[in-house]
């Protein structure tokens, strides 16, 4: 018979572990319950430090509902999502490289004719995204989708303003020709808090941390026979580039705008475009091959 | 500027922690963030069990109101109550063991005059409980405060069933005379299943354990100065005892109850009681001097 101790805590606990289980649950579970109790003997968790810990837990889940997931903010500002994103996506030499999802995509969002703009609600300054979608070799990927979304100019995605903003409002799906190139027009994009009036933002503010992303654009790209790429392109210059509240940013991934001067050359863009376009971003994303 | 890589991930995470944090939070947060991540590049979490373990912790918390506190249930079933109980609990030779509070102690239960049963519904069989309260040098001690609890023949406390058990059903307060004696007519504990309708339970199942906890009686004895004593007297040769669902049962707990023949001598019960005493349960609690 064994009984728990401070000691043997870990060891009873995996030791109750059945014969019969999955060998990766084991295994998952048996390295979590490691480090758990380690921790706990580290600091020597104290009992009103438990019932905060259970009393935190537990608001954080009942903020979770259909448009908030509390806990996804939860693992972002730990720095977990991008510690999963990174063992996840070792990359070869020359691919790009990826960073969080984040939880504003949205499946479905309309296909547009390259170069059309994302941005309907007429916010914010044109920013033209152009480049190509290549394979680690440099050749370019016919075929790839380039699903891009950010916030708007007020630094909101759409499904955060559903009576305000246009529907798929500053999103669009792109797909690319022979030569691999893509091009859309969405807004210069604008840097935002992540939802902070939750027990994830008492904490950040309790660890005297913002709430804050820099600029970035979304871009999740698809192609045969290709690894799937999530990723942002960040907008060099943005205030919060060295402490993004997620950990997000990686350097290769900062991307100098550059201003258009009247009567540069602009690809076209959807019938009754009107609006002037501001700034220029260039950059070409670089995918490895499946498996 | 530090971004976050596989390598540097706890101490980017950590390093962000601002300079007028609460010392003790900035300690906590950094070991916990440090095994957190370590955990992760051990097991090398996936991207769908991360995506398992969001949904769980959601659940987990979405369970949780009045009367059910499923995140109290996995740190129990983590064997995680009972280190932080050890680690918070390190006693004096000759100090009787503490163990798990549980959530079933209820707050008001009535003094009862010492002898009183404590079982109003009159299912299970009666078992006297009875004993001294004494200093870890065998100095009995006056005016403690023997707060007892347990579930009824089902396996049920009467918090589990407001509907159908008597209030206060198998829970009284005994305050102890100068000779430290406690004496009090409870039934011979069963053990019973925690709740595992939720989360907590369909993790046991697959990691192949059973829900169980051994029959027990609960204390909590508060004594001027001494430290409070929260723990519980375990029935010797019950199934679960090398295997309690929630790690409680220390050795020392463990008490053997004896038969009562008829005739037996019995401490005096409150009036109009009638029902013979079948067990007897004998124990000398020793609580550690406060501070
Ligand atoms: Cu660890
Ligand atoms: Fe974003
Ligand atoms: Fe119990």
């Amino acid at each position: 018979m064994s009984y728990l101790t401070e000691d043997t805590s870990a060891e009873v606990v995996n030791g109750r572990i059945g014969a019969q289980t999955d060998p990766r649950l084991r295994e998952v579970m048996s390295s979590l319950v490691s480090h758990l109790h380690a921790f706990i003997k580290e600091v020597e968790l104290t009992e009103a430090e438990w019932d905060y810990a259970i009393e935190f837990l537990t608001r954080t889940g009942q903020m979770c509902d259909d448009t908030r997931q509390e806990f996804i903010l939860l693992s972002d500002v730990l720095g977990v999502s991008m510690l999963v994103d990174a063992v996840n996506h070792r990359l070869p030499e020359g691919a790009t490289q990826s960073t969080v999802f984040g939880p504003f995509h949205v499946k479905g969002a309309p296909e547009r004719p390259m170069g059309a703009t994302i941005s309907l609600d007429g916010k914010g300054e044109l920013c033209l995204f152009e480049g190509r979608v290549l394979d680690v070799d440099g050749t370019p990927i016919e075929n790839a989708l380039v699903d891009v979304w950010s916030d708007n100019e007020d630094g909101f995605y759409d499904v955060q303003q559903p009576d305000i903003q246009p529907p798929f409002n500053n999103r669009g799906v792109f797909r690319t020709g022979p030569d691999g190139r893509y091009a859309f027009r969405g807004i210069k994009p604008v840097s935002y808090p992540i939802p902070d009036d939750g027990p994830v933002g008492q904490m950040l503010a309790a660890l005297g941390r913002h709430p804050w992303r820099p600029a970035h654009m979304h871009f999740m790209i698809s192609a045969p026979e290709h690894a799937r790429l999530i990723t942002h392109l960040f907008v060099a210059g943005d205030d919060y580039l060295a402490s993004d509240a997620v950990f997000g940013v990686k350097p290769d991934l900062i991307v100098g705008l550059e201003p258009v001067a009247e009567g540069d050359a602009m690809p076209p863009a959807e019938q009754g475009e009107a609006a002037p376009v501001k700034w220029r971003a260039q950059y070409d994303f670089r995918l490895k091959k499946q498996g």
